[in-house]
């Protein structure tokens, strides 16, 4: 994730990827941001970037060092004299913005608006993500144009993100909608099966016998509890079959009569 | 939201805040990537900043003002000089990786890893999320140490993320599921309030009687359905009190005999 040392140099989309809503960027003032929004976009699986009007000017060198290796999103890159010429196309336009407008307007949150993109894009609408200046934002013309509002909600008291933060927290709720085939959650197991109960029994029998020559269970009443709590959890950790083989060995150990130091 | 003119100078979270889990930066290597991921946590009302060994040293300017103004979690972030010693006191530890390790371990989504995080919180246990260094990521040694693996599900060909980023997506997981009050899409209205159905009707009425002056019913069998329409369409707007008046003087306006240019 965080791990940089192996970017690829130069990175795009598969052919057969599903298309994602355009990131607009509006009057975008420092190169290095786009760069970073490249790379955000490409990360969450976006590749249509519109930049109307970049203050330092385009095609930027330090937009494709920033880039990462998203260097196709940036050659791609359309370059439009406003705003509504780039979203010409588009059906759907959201603006993101932070400070409220006197504008009667839907707003969503980052998972409210990748639900109705995703929506949209299963009908085959073509959609788009206004992005303003860095300093100022969205102007209100601009943000006329869009359909809808899209606000991050964030820690009322500090709520300010750069360009870059902005692109890549709304692709990343788009793109998570896209991972139906992700769980939430899973056990990484690496080569080995999870045990069966056959081999986990067998370990617990192991340990039990080895407790009982130990001396282990004192008082006759309590061991059946006493046997049900290790094995309960002892089942929590829900091994692979070479972790049972583990557990065997260190309790083989563990019973020696003869120490070694340790 | 990407405005930055209104950071404030120092910033920091309310004492009834709720408490979220520790960011824990293994080694990171530039002071500008610790003040980023300050920035990143505050942005997402997490606080407790924990560094093992920065390379660059500590306390560090360039931290301070890559932070955007949030000194105080800088100034108050914890300095250790083994992993081992800065998670001592957290219940569940939760390890940041893209790279495939090879150790048993669950495995969590941002939104995955919230949804444990919350329900732990509700218990009062203290957790925390390990990022390492920049370069390299987490050792084996550090991974070993967490209860889980926290994966950022991106574009499998593009996955890499900056620190500060990672901390981003994360803490906004965490932060989404704090704002239980925010819904994920509503319409903002400014000042006027919601037409009443009567506003609307009278607006509605307006416009068929300007439609019927001027002709546009050609053919009286169809009218009920073009009314319906009509209607239909203008319900969808989900209008304003203000902007049925505006609808009326639009109506109006064009229905008037003598036109003024345009």
């Amino acid at each position: 994730m965080q791990d940089t040392n192996n970017i690829p140099k130069r990175s795009t989309l598969p052919e057969d990827h599903p298309k994602g809503p355009a990131i607009i960027l509006v009057e975008p003032q420092m190169g290095e941001n786009i760069g970073m929004c490249a790379r955000a976009m490409l990360n969450c699986g976006l590749d249509d970037l519109r930049i109307i009007n970049p203050r330092d000017g385009w095609p930027s060198g330090s937009a494709i060092q920033t880039s990462s290796g998203a260097v196709n999103v940036i050659e791609n890159a359309k370059v439009y004299n406003s705003t509504a010429e780039a979203v010409e196309d588009l059906q759907f336009v959201l603006a993101t913005t932070a400070r409220e407008r006197d504008m009667v307007k839907p707003v969503f949150t980052p998972a409210g608006a990748s639900h109705e993109l995703h929506n949209r894009y299963a009908d085959n609408q073509k959609c788009g993500i206004m992005f303003g200046p860095e300093r100022s934002g969205l102007t209100n013309d601009d943000v006329a144009l869009a359909h809808a509002v899209l606000n991050v909600p964030l820690n009322p008291d500090f709520s300010s993100l750069n360009l870059a933060q902005a692109v890549l927290l709304i692709g990343y709720a788009w793109y998570e909608k896209l991972g139906h085939d992700i769980p939430d959650t899973y056990t990484r197991r690496g080569e080995s099966p999870p045990a069966t109960q056959q081999e986990f029994n067998g370990a617990m029998q192991h340990l039990m016998d080895a407790l009982e020559n130990k001396g282990f269970f004192l008082n006759p009443e309590k061991r059946p509890n006493t046997e049900r709590n290790i094995r309960n959890m002892f089942a929590r950790l829900d091994m692979t079959s070479q972790e049972t083989s583990t557990l065997r060995g260190i309790v083989k150990a563990l019973a020696r009569q003869k120490q070694t130091k340790t």
